[in-house]
């Protein structure tokens, strides 16, 4: 049990360290050589340009002006001061609404904190129950539920502000999704024209013995819409492609870091060796290796090209079909095509810089059985991880390494060596498991086959919350693996698991505040100083930069990172939400955290990351509905932890919240969820009339022709020549494509060579 | 426990009864008198006419010829004779449909029997577990998996058995779901040309404060489907004046009934007191009194007509907005039309008949709140139904009866009257209760808002089957009312519920043998007998009917009854599965009443039922899923079964089961459902292309103009002039309607008068 002594100290620690974060990052940042690392946002922009403005060498890498230092946190206000329709223009919808969940946060959880401090603390305060019993207790858990004598009629005060909370929760929670709703139908009707807004995507377009791909996408939509059909691109499974344009660039920086190693100390010639990582095989001069690897590969590639282009096999399945009008292409994408619901599949296609290539060629078949063995994975992945780290640990203690590996054990048996296996290594098998989680949660989605990034990181996100909620919260609270507690549930009655999770929820109160203040503030305060990102820039810097260009490619902005950071936040929502009645002094470093991280990630957005892709916030259902589960699990938590209190009277009372929550979900569902699956008829007509009126002569056929063509046909690489053959084949022929079948029916356009075969 | 013995008198006393329905039937159906109540759908279509063929008087009434008396059985070869597409052709796409449900039951359970008796019936005679323990058991028992010691190995197969009779039940309904799917796509579009398929239904038109409904839907739809708006028909609230016209009929009748006593008996004029039911009131003459109550009502409906028609406030604010093509239909209806999903909600137009009238108005928010209302109502329903009943029951016995009302004391005191209140009346209420059931079913729909029929009987089947599983299902297998059951498995384990349940299902086996002969067999027979429209007929045969027209009227062919029928086959389907494995015996008993039903249910189809609406099969999404979860409840009490057997080593096999059968249902979802759900555009554009060859010249408007006419404008009474006033109102404006509005923004169509105001 800790007491608040040891919660201010805990407090204070981290406060400590969080400060040192921020006082390095405001040094570092206003350091001209790091300037890259943390304003690439603008370089990306060009509106930066390299820190050459000043006069004396010195300057270029290290700041000398010295007032700079004393205004070291100049860039709070500065963050805070961009208004958000200018932060949506500067870095896309997406960031703008990922900040609003910080926001809700603060919006949330500041007026039920003085509502919680007025109210409930004192009313938690003014009993005895613990002084009188003979249980160990800390000064927090005197402002706690368990300071409250059983079955005292007190517990109303605390039933009244579970519905207040929950009452003023799904009101912030409405009156953000109608925001967010109506900045996305916004966003999307006043943006400028995006290739998107016109283009659908085809999937499982079903195998035809007498025509291509291409001709079939094309005859079926003059056939099926006849007058809104325009164009389309067909996809190229570049896989390999794509392999060998990586291995190029690969081979490139290799040959970078050797010619400026050369250019240093002319004196030798650098040499490497050919085997794996240049570790072993014959040694050759470097530059002479690498510069005919990277010949050789340009011409595999241009090759690989060719045949892509030539080959009918390398084209998937799949089309991105184009229409003349946003009408045409809202209407496609929300109707079924096909009588068989599994070929002809439509959707909207996500933004070209969104799509994920490698995924859009699965058939339906193939689709659902990935789903199921990637829902079993999971299943086993959640509740089973322990077991092969537990494994892993086992092997990892000095006794396994000995035995394994005996030519080891002199070394071994040193005394800091010894220590330092004993003490690390099992703790290290765990946090490597828990660094690759996310990696891992992607693979998994990459292997179920959503066909755009924005899905897979929507779906990591929601099964990194699912991991989360069980190994993180219920896991702390009732300790015990995942599985056993998986087994614990199935073997107690659905009346006891609230009960059991809800009775030590409040001595977890103290725990969980630790956690927030190491996981939370310092976590927050250390992304911002974005140390990783600085040493490989520095690194790069270093061995391989020869020109402005390299420097250009050595930045790395990063991304919001939604997979990561929303599941993270979400946490905060559903620790709130749970002790906000039962142990509010949490709510205070809860508060702290949204208000820090916002101010944080307000300054990251607008300074440093680069949006991958814009999604015009299609993620807030998920964010909206991961609320409502917390609420519903503070909830569930709390009529547990009121049950074996002897407040029996208020579980009538208590269940009714979850209905209603659960309804008011229900409710927003149908009310908003729609404006971010589909796209109104009104909007898409309003915003083709208003095009058609400004833009009579508009080329729209000009505009689209290249939306869609995979990035490595688009210039990836030097030789961008070979992609317009591509293109051209598909796009050249003219409308209408003769038919090379014998007969068709129901074709309302003249076929001019039937009967061609 | 029932022994074979038992089983067998139970048989042969239920095989009796159902022998002497049918007998009954044979009889009665053959007598001239009886034609129209057993033939009623060949009136209804015209094919037949009243039996005035032969000379003699009594020959009308009664059969003489009595060789038709020994083919008494002709029936049945008769009502499978008919080939399916002539089904479908003479009562419609749904009833053919519905019989395939049972054609269902024969094809899993056939199979199924025979392999449980080769397999699973030798493996459990063959113990002696039951012969060498103490309890009392019957040779019903030796046959089920009781009889195997815990922990044998024979265990096997039973899991093996589970995994085939999965496999092929899922087969089974997979190649089903195909079948309706493909049939229901065939009937769309090789059926006639059907208003609904051009017509979407349109409800929430906003409120304009400029415009009136008719011209604010006239101009979203110019604005936003320019090409394909053909018409649109507005809705009139006419509650009122069904309700009047429901008034007139009743006053006809009882004319009718006076007019024909007294011309019977011509010495006396029949009288009637004018108050409640004829019950008190001033004495008049009957004759009279009616005429000037008629007249009257006449004068009010046409009054009530042209207030309906003149009055913009009795317009609600939905239409049924009709397109020049299935496309432009097909388009509208699934996509989305404004920003705002909860108004200009789109969907398909049910047919016309098929419309429930009074529901077309419910704003978006009360549709919401009256859900959950419902949903609330249905749980306390469910679980508690038996408290108002108990409370009736304890009122209704001698004491109770005796204390309220005294002075009855002495008629109750004799003892016929005794015996009969203390034996009759506590099971009456439940009797009552249970007869009502289906109606407060409907209510509770009707109250949830739906719009068509074909949705209300689907929502109360849903909840139907939902009651009937939890208080006949689990009721029968652990005694006890529902709410004691609920109160259970909150406090049991998640673990112990199927245990609870599982260990009970093989003592109860007999019971349900039992049950299926009363409830199936016995029930399916009396069906056919139609004991109470026949005396309902022949009793207004007597007293009211005057005219041919008139026995017309008096004809209640009656409609399949898919809101009880369904459910009732779904517990059957439950049954058969749990018991398939654990007690095969039962299977015998369960394709009898399939076998028995789709016979009595062929003929009822094609003689009796008249139609009330076509849904195309909308239903069978329904059916699927109930008899997948029919599934997976037979597979978690089988797994509950076998962990008391210790045959742990089974569990994680079975668990495998409901895993992959919920991965089958999701699937067949995502394959086949949509056909019951959307309307594909290539059938739409086929069948419009094909269409528009055979017939350049249609006049599609005057076609759908009065196809969505509120069916008592249409002439559900004599004076049918007023309507055609109510549809010039809509129909005669020329487009394009000149609005009256002052500016509006995106309109593509030159307006005529603009600032008119």
């Amino acid at each position: 049990m800790a007491t608040i002594y040891d919660i201010a100290v805990a407090a204070a620690i981290n406060i400590f360290s969080a400060f040192a974060f921020l006082l390095a990052f405001a040094i570092l940042q206003i350091q001209p050589v790091n300037d890259r690392v943390y304003f690439p946002k603008w370089y990306l922009k060009g509106l930066r340009c390299s820190p050459l403005h000043r006069g004396a060498f010195v300057s270029k890498f290290v700041n000398l002006d010295f007032r700079s230092y004393v205004r070291f946190l100049n860039w709070m206000p500065a963050a805070l001061q961009m208004p958000e329709p200018e932060l949506i223009d500067h870095a896309g919808l997406d960031s703008a609404v990922y900040l609003r969940i910080y926001l809700i946060g603060l919006k949330i959880f500041a007026p039920m904190a003085v509502l919680a401090f007025t109210i409930i603390i004192p009313v938690n305060w003014t009993n005895a129950t613990l002084e009188l019993s003979n249980l160990t207790y800390s000064n927090i858990d005197k402002l706690s539920i368990s300071n409250i004598p059983i079955g005292s009629s007190r517990f109303w005060t605390h039933l009244v502000m579970a519905y207040v909370f929950t009452f003023w929760t799904c009101y912030v929670l409405k009156k953000e999704y109608e925001i967010v709703a109506s900045l996305r139908l916004h966003f999307l009707s006043s943006g400028q024209r995006c290739p998107d807004q016109f283009t659908v995507l085809i999937e499982n377009v079903p195998p035809d013995p007498d025509e291509s791909v291409s001709e079939l996408v094309e005859h079926f939509f003059l056939v099926n819409h006849p007058d809104h059909y325009l164009t389309h691109q067909v996809v190229y499974n570049a896989n390999k492609l794509s392999k060998l344009v990586n291995r190029k660039k690969q081979m490139q920086n290799w040959l970078d870091y050797y010619q400026l190693k050369y250019s240093r100390n002319q004196s030798r010639k650098p040499t490497t060796k050919t085997g794996f990582l240049g570790l072993w095989g014959n040694r050759v001069d470097a530059i002479d290796f690498y510069t005919t690897e990277i010949a050789r590969l340009s011409e595999e590639i241009s090759f690989e090209r060719d045949k892509i282009a030539n080959n009918p096999r390398s084209i998937m399945p799949a089309a991105f079909v184009s229409f003349k009008t946003r009408w045409g292409a809202a209407v496609c994408a929300q109707t079924q095509l096909s009588r068989n619901p599994t070929i002809w599949l439509t959707k909207w296609a996500p933004e070209p810089r969104d799509v994920y290539w490698d995924n859009l060629a699965i058939p339906y078949v193939s689709l659902k059985i990935r789903r199921l063995v990637v829902a079993i994975a999971f299943f086993f992945l959640t509740f089973f991880f322990m077991i092969p780290i537990a494994f892993v640990q086992s092997l990892a203690n000095i006794d396994g390494i000995e035995k394994s590996l005996p030519f080891l054990k002199r070394i071994i048996e040193t005394k800091v060596i010894k220590s330092f296996i004993q003490g690390f290594l099992p703790g290290i098998a765990l946090k490597i498991f828990l660094i690759f989680l996310p990696s891992i949660l992607m693979v998994m989605s990459k292997f179920e086959g959503f066909n755009s990034l924005s899905g897979l990181e929507r779906r990591s996100a929601a099964r990194y919350y699912i991991f989360q909620f069980i190994n993180v919260f219920l896991g702390s609270i009732i300790t015990g693996t995942a599985f056993q507690q998986l087994n614990n549930f199935i073997n107690q009655s659905a009346n006891d698991i609230p009960k059991t999770i809800g009775v030590s929820i409040p001595m977890k109160a103290t725990f969980f505040i630790t956690y927030i203040m190491v996981d939370g503030w310092a976590g927050v305060a250390g992304e911002i100083l974005r140390l990783k990102p600085l040493i490989i820039y520095h690194l790069k810097n270093f061995f391989m930069v020869k020109t402005e260009k390299d420097r250009e490619e050595a930045m790395d902005p990063g991304t919001i990172g939604f997979n990561t950071g929303e599941p993270q936040i979400q946490l905060y929502f559903l620790l709130g939400l749970v002790y906000a009645v039962v142990t509010p002094v949490l709510l205070p470093f809860i508060i702290v955290f949204f208000g820090l991280a916002y101010v944080v990630y307000r300054h990251q957005i607008i300074n440093v990351y680069n949006q991958e892709y814009e999604s015009a916030a299609a993620f807030w259902p998920d964010v909206h509905s991961r609320i409502i589960a917390a609420l519903v699990v503070s909830q569930l938590l709390l009529m547990g932890l009121l049950s074996t209190k002897e407040a029996a009277q208020s579980t009538p009372l208590l269940i009714t919240l979850p209905v209603l929550t659960l309804w008011f979900h229900r409710f927003c569902q149908g009310r908003y969820e729609p404006a971010f699956l589909r796209y109104p008829i009104q909007e898409a007509m309003m915003k083709d009339t208003v095009e058609r009126a400004m833009e009579p002569n508009l080329n729209l056929k000009g505009f689209l022709r290249n939306a869609y063509v995979h990035p490595f046909f688009k210039g990836a690489d030097d030789s961008d020549d070979s992609d317009e053959a591509i293109e051209e084949e598909s796009v050249q022929e003219p409308v209408p494509v003769p038919t090379k079948r014998q007969s068709r029916r129901y074709t309302p356009l003249p076929s001019r060579e039937s009967c061609s075969l």
